[in-house]
């Protein structure tokens, strides 16, 4: 079964239950607006051994730092500003004692670079692998929060910086080359957490997310939950290497985030006067029957069979 | 190294991080006040394949309602009434397809008889072992969350349940006697939380926490958050079989707390009238300066060794 499907299932399985003041579901993060204006939002990953990381591939501070950056992209895609997180950590016996302190070292060296308490968690043993499941919270006006469905015909779809060098990474790796400029940044992601919280506040950024599987995935999660469709131009996104690698590839941790037509270069502009470097825009959301993407070489319509990561 | 070992170094760790209103570290959960008289409260418990159960001993419906279950008690031990929960779970290829399904049915069952949505989570694949996250969040008015750290000297000191089942109920199962009636007990726990929102809002009621450990273990946890002492008559200890198991066996999800003195006779009879059983007291506060457990049999004191249960 794909995950996709066990995902699926689940959310049918779940319909009839209340929400509770809770929504955003489908969305980076679930989302409680407090009444007053105010919205804090939820999002959990589970990092498993063997599947997300091999222990002899990376340190254990940066599987660390990792752990929690992936979470606080999360919360950025949905224009949150990160405040807390939780950690439940398993450990088998040849992990504990030095990995385990590199682990929370790496874990808060991320947490002290925005700042956020560590307010719960879980530490037990392990009889087989490593698992990491982290839990971040984030706080963000609700009028800020940007959703997936927002996405309308007529927006620039825009990435938040150069993708593909995350798989690229992935690549060296299970060739055995642990160390390369590639390797590092797939080890070590930086979440784009300020100019997620900056986006938020901006009215004419309609949906956004991030980047976790590679565009060709990731987008069409935009265009079903905005009932839109999009062309991208190949030649305009930024690929670190091939763009097949640039947009299938995986765990990029990028924004990727769609403006209105009419306001996309000076929210552009904007931004690079902001954060010293540009957003690209890649192409622009059309209205469509059927929610997926138009890719283009030359202005041209091309065939592809471009799909997104997964760890399966 | 302990696990408490691990834990009080990650205290440590991060005690210079900002708190951005959470307290309640140490608690069954982090508490969120909200700044108008109501508050949030967060768990997340992990259970990980043959340290927490034992995939042949358990059907995955039981283990889809403990996995909430064992949260749900964290929640209710602060006062509060669970709103949400997020889900992670991480499958290897053997649990995919029907134990999947199972395990999905039994957590919405338990989800369905609390009323609380599921909001967010990961599913991915395993390597290894099943391992499973649970989040948990629970609201509560500010004024009713109940801590470890309230406990006062002439406190009673009672226990919501007879302690001890869960225990036996695991030496069942790894004498590989999986359908005792106490095996079921450890298999299919059922949380205390209408028991715990009542609690919540009795002014009377200071300190508590759920018994997850044995109250040889949890009860110290009051008695150094709170800088008391206490004095427990084995006698009046509701043990389903010896003092020994119920008091440091492991997994009872009992709810434990303090009453003062003066109105611990009321209490339990309002208690009994609105759930149609009573409430028992052990023993009672005692200002102290080592926050231990003096355990008495007959009015005098005796000598023991017991710990709590530990999974490593």
């Amino acid at each position: 079964m794909s995950e996709f499907g066990f995902i699926n299932g689940i959310k049918n399985l779940f319909a009839e239950l209340p929400s509770n003041g809770f929504d955003g579901i489908g969305d980076d993060c679930a989302v409680l607006p407090d009444g007053n204006g105010g919205a804090l939002v939820f999002t959990t990953d589970l990092l498993a051994e063997d599947v997300h990381f091999l222990r002899a591939a990376t340190s254990a501070e940066m599987l660390g730092r990792k752990a929690l950056a992936v979470n606080l992209s999360d919360v950025a895609a949905m224009g949150a500003e990160p405040v807390a997180s939780m950690l439940s950590i398993s450990l088998p016996a040849d992990a504990t004692g030095e990995w385990a302190d590199g682990f929370m070292r790496g874990y808060r060296e991320m947490s002290g670079e925005w700042n956020i308490p560590l307010v719960g968690g879980d530490t037990t043993a392990s009889k087989s692998g490593i698992t990491i499941n982290v839990v971040a919270v984030g706080r963000v006006r609700e009028e800020n929060v940007k959703r997936r469905s927002a996405a309308r015909a007529g927006d620039a779809v825009m990435v938040g910086g150069v993708l593909g060098a995350s798989a690229e990474g992935l690549r060296d790796i299970l060739r055995g080359e642990y160390d390369t400029p590639n390797a590092l940044i797939h080890k070590n992601p930086m979440p784009q957490v300020r100019e997620g919280i900056w986006l938020g506040g901006r009215r004419e950024v309609h949906a956004m997310m991030d980047i976790s599987d590679g565009i060709a995935s990731d987008l069409v999660h935009i265009l079903e939950a905005s009932r839109v469709g999009a062309v991208i131009n190949t030649e305009l996104v930024p690929a670190v290497s091939d763009i097949r690698t640039a947009v299938c590839g995986g765990e990029d941790y990028k924004l990727l985030f769609t403006v209105d037509g009419a306001a996309a270069e000076r929210l552009a502009a904007d931004f690079l006067e902001t954060f010293g470097y540009a957003p690209y825009v890649i192409g622009r959301i059309v209205g469509a029957s059927d929610y997926t993407v138009e890719w283009r070489a030359d202005g041209r319509r091309i065939a592809t069979d471009w799909q997104g990561f997964t760890h399966y």
